[in-house]
């Protein structure tokens, strides 16, 4: 293959030479510090040895892999130690946690990057044939524990897709593209560009996450307030099972049934491997307008989001940061942006003027994509929403600050773990008459739960993807580890958000997919009824159970396995038990 | 229950005191004489005698109705023979062909009417119990064979909703209401406008259909262009399944697995009975215009929707009609209509100047909705387009004439078939790349296809329902009965056409459902497995087989079956067949 993505490090976000720099962000660590309650600056700097991780032996069933050898080529197939490790987590503090610790127990036998739709139904039939389990793979950049095998017992393969990354048609006239599905985010739109398209999907992940990982979880993109979730973009798709192949027509629209569409977008790979898929694409905007606003406080932003709605003229992107968001973001800013100048002490005091109180302060970010003319009326419209409900401009400096850091929040993390920090993030959607109970309430168990512990939390909010009836809340929060039981309280705080989400009538996730992390809340979700039915489908589509086994379906304790995850699949996944299981049989 | 809809005539369409109005319409009768060769009047008016129906006598289990009196009041169950034969078929040719000629072997055994989603729970228990199966009603308006009971052997039942009408919750601050499923359109409409919103569904059915056969069917308002189809508008459901209930979050978006929601939308009564939904709704809009135009030919109109597409700004509705279908509307007009008057000589003159060739123009009709400005400013956009497009304006009047009577079409088929004329319809969608060679091929298809019956067809198109990346493509045809085999000359017709859509990569049916007529195509829509996957999933959600039996699932020969299944609904619903084979129990 010319091209292909690296992977990333096993150890954190992102390629290896990339991290979080923080001469480029000289306010965040002193900020940090201070509301973390951090004392010290001697964390110096961590080395990551390959060679320390725990790493279980690789069963390797042998028919198995001489079957994989008549079909593939040598480059498809690797049983190396580091492919073995990158492909044993996706990137959740519970799989990082875990890795920087050099346990691997979730890593597969073997990976196998299949190059075309034929090579995932043969590799799919082999694994039949020999009860191997597939987990498939595309960017490995889910943080909610899709990617991790979940069983002993039998050989287990990763399957990753990115060699399959071409855009095979573009229909101009219909604005759709046929594409693969392991095609991560920079490489599609490069090839949507040459023809003057764009997909308009550009999650917090888009460098490092592939088009069938977006379907198989129901991703959204920073512009879905525009051009819709993952699940709105999708017109047909191709899917593999291990009862072969699922397909759609490629027609808009349909009365024919139920859509069989919906039982691929959201899958999660436990039902076959999607291969392929014919999106809605669109004409690259002849404009692009990223200013960011600050409103007086939190419900005037949302109020403002909310009328937007109501007059049907709602940016490409929106994102409201809550104060203690905004004043991250302010930290966060370079050293020399323009939005630092105007955040200097004349801004300031025409914000006194304008009886801003900073404390409270929002900061909203905004896109606005189109014809000229068009933009420039919607932003005219919009401005005057803003205004009513008391917003000032901070001009277009601040988005494109944004706009140039956009993808490197999840390196923070990686750094502040380096400093004996936790942070994560919980999110969730719902209707705009619900969202001011559920952000209360769910920060006040979120600051309470973390202070449990004996530390002092952080906790931040956004509100981002709109949709008529609402939007998605996203919680940020970090805190100090409880040193030896890092886990534990990582846990205790993870699980009071998302009961608090339940509780409140809200989704378990807007974007970041079941996986391990929110299984147990899954039958309060879609009711019993409809986890049944889940695992009806299952076993008519892969009877051997062989499609990323374990998930979709909660156990009877699955809030016991949810908290002993992290234990089980250290103990469990030792290759003798797997090589005496299967001298047994 | 203080407001309850009525039924339809059983031998046609719309309530018994509604029918075409020849001189409402004086330009039609001549021009369908003309164009169908029909050289008569003298047809005289047939008269509907219920009693001369052959109505199977209705079976039914003592053991069940008792159960059922334990919790339905009298009103609630009925056995009377009208009521039988009002639900014994939809609104299809199919459907009226039989009942016109006496024959309702599809009639269920008993009516029930559940007024609260336990009468239906309860139902279906006891359902089960005794093996009955259940047959979901909503308005009965169906045309695509969802209805009718498929098999023998045990006792069947309708369960019409209409009574199940409450909006029982608006949530005006994010825009959306929680509705009863049983409610017919223009009651839907009236309490939500109480509440100042609109659900913007208005298929051409409104008048005698239901949310619940909306959901069931994905269904698509004339406003789809604006509002979406059905399965965009529901946020959230709940469906009484035998197996329990499946209810999924009022939320906007998730990432919670596969989209149950998707389990139950356009299941036609196969897995259970939707109950409620909580629909998106909108404020009624300020402003509504219906502006017409008139093309210069079929192609230039689809290009100006295409390019309205690429611009982003898509009327509210529109609706495209090819040369024939635009002559049949001209013939359609009242006679005294403001579009009438400007169709006079003089226009007709500028219109030569205008270099149309009137045999070749098209008639556009389109409604804008919103606020003033934002309509105004629509408009001009719109204009500009359609002008570039070779375009002229019939002004508001033609829009006019359509609004009046766009609940009236249906009406055309009941005083054809008086006058020994088959007319039907059929309807898919494709991409904007394959409208014109669908609709050029679908065309030759189907006129060689009627004159080879030897009569003359009459052919028409409409292109409505836009989406981004393609429309629905609507045909309409009629022609002179074979007398003797009228039902063989439409099954013909009917299968040429659908087999057509299939061949050009469209779908079996844009929004009129599969039901039993486009059954035989659904493996070839959905593949194969896809039909194996719905099998699966009805196994698991109605182990018994009690809801709407004999769907979903294609023969062996699923041609053969679809061609005699008039023959078949006749002869072997006799009871004395059910009695026999119930004694040898």
């Amino acid at each position: 293959m010319a091209y292909e993505p690296r992977h990333m490090k096993w150890w954190g976000w992102g390629n290896e030479d990339a991290e979080f720099c923080p001469s480029g962000h000289p306010g965040f660590w002193p900020y940090a510090k201070e509301v973390l309650e951090i004392e010290r600056d001697d964390f110096g700097r961590r080395e990551w040895d390959l060679e320390s991780i725990e790493l279980p032996e690789a069963f390797v069933d042998e028919k198995f892999l001489a079957q994989l050898r008549s079909f593939l080529n040598p480059t498809q197939i690797s049983d190396d130690r580091k492919e073995r490790v990158i492909h044993a987590y996706g990137k959740g503090f519970r799989d990082l946690f875990r890795l920087r610790r050099g346990l691997a127990g979730g890593a597969p036998d073997l990976v196998v990057y299949p190059e075309s739709e034929r090579d995932v139904c043969l590799t799919l039939r082999a694994a039949v044939e020999r009860d191997v389990a597939i987990i498939p793979f595309g960017g490995g950049s889910n943080i909610s524990g899709c990617l991790e095998r979940m069983e002993t017992g039998r050989m287990a393969v990763s399957l990753d897709m990115r060699r399959m990354r071409r855009v095979l048609e573009v229909d101009l006239r219909s604005f759709t593209a046929r594409i693969e599905a392991g095609v991560f985010g920079p490489d599609l739109e490069a090839q949507l560009n040459a023809s003057g398209m764009t997909l308009g999907h550009f999650p917090d992940s888009f460098l490092h996450s592939t088009l069938g990982g977006w379907i198989a979880t129901r991703s959204a993109g920073m512009q879905s307030d525009k051009y819709g979730k993952i699940e709105d973009m999708v017109v047909a798709l191709r899917m593999v099972t291990p009862e072969g192949e699922l397909a759609t027509r490629t027609v808009p629209k349909s009365s024919n049934g139920i859509d069989i569409k919906h039982l691929c977008i959201g899958s999660e790979g436990t039902f076959g491997v999607i291969t392929e898929a014919t999106m809605r694409v669109h004409a690259r905007p002849e404009r692009r307008m990223v200013p960011g606003y600050l409103f007086p406080e939190f419900e005037a932003g949302i109020e403002a989001m909310r009328e937007c709605v109501r007059q049907e003229c709602m940016p490409a992107m929106v994102r409201l940061n809550d104060p203690d968001k905004t004043a991250l973001s302010m930290a966060f800013r370079p050293p020399a942006s323009g939005f630092s100048k105007v955040a200097g002490s004349l801004f300031k005091n025409y914000l006194r003027v304008k009886r801003f109180s900073l404390p409270r302060a929002c900061l909203m970010l905004t896109a606005f994509e189109g014809g000229d003319a068009a933009v420039a009326r919607q932003l005219k419209q919009v401005q005057g929403i803003y205004r009513k409900c008391g917003a000032v401009s901070l001009g277009a400096s601040a988005g494109k600050s944004f706009e140039a850091t956009k993808y490197d929040f999840p390196h923070i993390r990686d750094f502040l773990l380096d400093r004996d920090v936790t942070t994560d993030v919980s999110e969730t959607a719902t209707m705009w008459s619900n969202i001011t109970p559920l952000y209360k309430d769910t920060m006040t168990v979120l600051r309470d739960v973390i202070e449990k512990s004996g530390v002092r939390p952080w906790t931040g909010c956004h509100i981002s993807h709109t949709y008529q009836c609402g939007a998605s809340v996203y919680f940020t929060f970090g805190f100090r580890q409880n040193q030896g039981s890092e886990m534990e309280q990582y846990l205790r705080v993870k699980r009071a958000v998302q009961q608090s989400f339940i509780d409140h009538g809200a989704t378990l996730s807007h974007h970041h997919a079941v996986g391990t992390e929110h299984l147990p809340w899954l039958a309060a979700e879609i009711s019993t009824l409809g986890v049944h039915t889940i695992a009806a489908i299952k076993r008519s589509l892969d009877p051997a159970n062989i499609m990323n086994p374990g998930r979709m379906q909660p156990s009877q304790n699955p809030f016991e396995d949810w908290t002993s995850l992290v234990n089980r699949t250290r103990s469990v996944l030792g290759v003798h038990d797997l090589l005496a299981k299967r001298g047994a049989h």
